[in-house]
């Protein structure tokens, strides 16, 4: 299992962290995914191998968030 | 129809804005509510006799925001 830190831009309530989570934890090979408003940042435990960090991100993207990095 | 605008504080995002425009909208006597996010203000139309202005501001702080007028 990996972590990763994505740092996002426009996460802005409590509704923000629910939607990147819950799009987070659909994806196959995704174990957890923590958003912390505060710090700006989703934590992402997920399985190396069954997916990619790009589709994280992408995923993030996807539901209206920018990346700031990686 | 009688139409109220409602300050509201802690409305943060579009998650906000649909949350508080689809909570108000269930309620009976309820025709229209729309969120001004940049203008922190919520505008409804309802029907006197109905429901009550009250009714419509509780929603809001159940909901988890903090009504500033009236």
């Amino acid at each position: 299992m990996s972590t990763i830190h994505i740092r996002v831009k426009g996460m802005s309530c409590g509704h923000c962290a629910s939607s990147i989570e819950g799009g987070l934890m659909k994806l196959e090979g995704v174990m957890r995914a923590n958003v912390d408003l505060a710090g700006k940042e989703v934590t992402v435990d997920y399985e190396e191998g069954v997916i990619h960090v790009e589709t994280l991100s992408r995923k993030i993207k996807d539901l209206g968030y920018e990346i700031v990095s990686p």
